[in-house]
């Protein structure tokens, strides 16, 4: 069930490079499958960067997270695998990934992944 | 009355431990005895970690906090002995539990333990 | 499963029967168990009434709460269980019960019952 | 342990009586003891009423609330019992007192009483 | 697109029909698709109604709006469905469907419809 | 102390007197001084009405709340004096001001007049 | 300054006219210019209507609240006109325009205008 | 007026000493006089320490709370004196107290002490 | 128009020098001139030091911050005057003022200064 | 599209360069136009900036992020153009910029620059 999500992600060129500066997103609309189950599974996903030659085009990152919507992914892999994805395509000077994963069985879980 | 709660918590193996990354979680489902009066304790509990070899995963984690239900625990020992559980069974990279209990004679108490 | 509550549920004289006037309960700390699953349930549970004749005893309205902590209910029938057992306690001129119960399966669940 | 508080409360003449229109107080800072424990009981205090001929003037109500720090009263009497007490002084159009006190054994309480 | 969801909903007997009384349901995880550009809409949905002879089994209730989620529905036209859906099925003394779908374009929308 | 603000209160043409409709301000920058111990008052005000004829001008609205500033007044008075002025200047169809003054000797107070 | 805005609204049917229900909207990226000084307003607008034979399409809503951007318009004045349009393109059951605009002169002013 | 509050607080021995972790006590329910007005003083108090060889026995906590409800105490002095007060008691290995005092004059007042 | 405060000022002896401690102190009640317009400016004042030998009597600093009410002053010149006063007056171990000036031309500015 | 907005920004001398302190603005009133389809955007700002020789004029910074309204930005590049300018006119000591845009897409973005 866990197939490779679109890469299709686009990239322009950081307007700014001579500086460090952040670029933070965030979206409550990020939804996946439990693979045991197969349930759906909802999430507040905030993604913070810090970029170096290239940013991530808003429209296409969209588009990114989406395609996460019928694949079958654990709340540690998910989060693991969008900061793997986005540091592959930026090689950003810094990358945090924030899943906040709806309440299931009472407990609500949160997975924070960064890089370097 | 405070007999050892079921240790059946499972894991699974972490899928990304050349990174650290943190997992936490987040309950207001938490209640044992006072063992002095016998009566309910209630808490929100906080969970957070650095996962090494292996994750707790979180149905068996909702298992294990339902065990102390019907224990007696004063609530500096009861957080420190969630900690305890977890560390023994994880060894994680490191891990903190926050037991915030509900109003008792006016007063509301929180407990924060951290390993290492 | 669903055996009857303790009903020492104690009253008072009702200081002012001239008039008119409501009293209002909330806790955070209701639970029972689910009938079918065995699994905890836990809610907030709002009571308000006019009094007639009688005043419950606030400690006995706690015990008579925590006496659900191990019956299994299911969440429409407990809610119209607490709103029976108090108007037949205390007959008062008016009375409502609102459990509001945490999410499970990702959907919140509030029951609101009145009487007369 | 439940005398009478002081009286000393002081009116002056509504400035507008042609018409009717709402005075509203609230506080924070009410405090008496529970008459069968003789433990401190909180609770905040809202009073509303439409005068007539007289306003309570601030300071005093001050005053009279105050008086009731040292003694015993359960929430239902005192409610009412400020309630009587301003109606004597003000024969007012309306008056509402509300008590919301705090939470005592995981129960938060609050007595609405009106006139007329 | 806009096939019929699944109508596995289930009920069970009113445990208290001699009684109007009002159950609510409340899921911040409502998502389906726009039939337009196949987007992805996301919306809480707020659910009340009288049960008459049944009430809705929650956990068929969560499959029913999963059901939903591969779906292309307009804002209006959805929640309708869903309250038709409902009133089919339980025959309630009243029921009302809340959809508040997230921002698009800048605009939230929020569509309620009653029976009767 | 309480000579008469300033009046220059200005006004527009109601641009659709053929439908009743609602304008509301808030401001949280009133202030005048108590006329018993020259010591500065606060409160935020809230100023709602159905115009007929003519609309209040916001600005003068603004420079006319600023004249109460050096001014001393009893909250009841100063609410129902405002409302007084107002309704003499806009003939509205309905006009309902609000002071809540800020906390003093522990109580926060607010007056509610509305014409007609 | 106040030419008329672009009208392209679009609609659509209805897809319930058998049933009374409402649709609300809230938009906190209403601007327009203030006539007299030329410089920006903003307001957070809300509009709810009960549909009888017609819906408004949002994307077309979204652009005909856009087109007052560059034009002047008191706040009376322009909550009125979208009331007014919206009327007389969907002839509804009933609809309300509420306008928040932003703190001006440390005055927040609000108009709120239905029909019928 | 400022005579020495009960010193009969109880403690128990610290059932984790090999481990730093931190105890945090909240309550909205603490007051004393003003020794120059002889009026009530109202605060929220904030007690974190990390326990050495003992914890504080909370039942105590809450009386040793209330023995300063009739002396009279300036702020900043009542503080230190709770901080000097748990100190003693504990030789805690640090301890801070916060007493965040209810507005008087239109201000109010936070004192933070901490050892060592 | 930017004479000279009163700076009665009053203090008293640092009850605890022998440790570091903070004080602070929030009002919502400040008031004083734009030096350009003469129009009123309004602020949250917060204030917070570490006493040396002296700390600053509340009453006494309510009535210096009263002294700016018919005073003109930039914000940014007001905010460091109040520190200057205060350092000169108490020489404390350390003090920061920050000023929160509510929406002027829909910004809000807020002035954060410190010593040493 | 992207014309350099007005440079008309005035400063004043710095009341205070002998010490370091912080100017905070903040405006949720700043709209320019999407480059790329010509849509208007919406952002709160923040800026702040410890002075060195000069402070920026607030009534010229207002009509400055005035200026952007009718221009074309990305998110990424109005943020670094608006922290370059306020740079080149101040010679700051610090300055950071924050633009928290509106959601597009089911995304809220953030963009924060600093100089130094």
């Amino acid at each position: 069930m866990s197939t490779r999500p679109s890469r299709d992600l686009q990239t322009f060129d950081n307007p700014n490079p001579e500086r460090d500066y952040e670029v933070r997103f965030e979206t409550s609309e990020f939804t996946c499958v439990c693979p045991l189950t197969g349930q759906p599974d909802f999430a507040t996903l905030r993604i913070r960067y810090v970029p170096d030659a290239t940013c991530v085009e808003l429209k296409s990152l969209k588009l990114y997270l989406w395609s996460f919507r019928d694949q079958g992914h654990f709340h540690e892999a998910v989060t693991n695998r969008i900061l793997t994805d986005l540091v592959e395509l930026l090689a950003p000077r810094s990358l945090t990934v924030e899943g906040s994963f709806n309440i299931r069985g009472g407990i609500a879980t949160t997975v924070v992944a960064s890089h370097p």
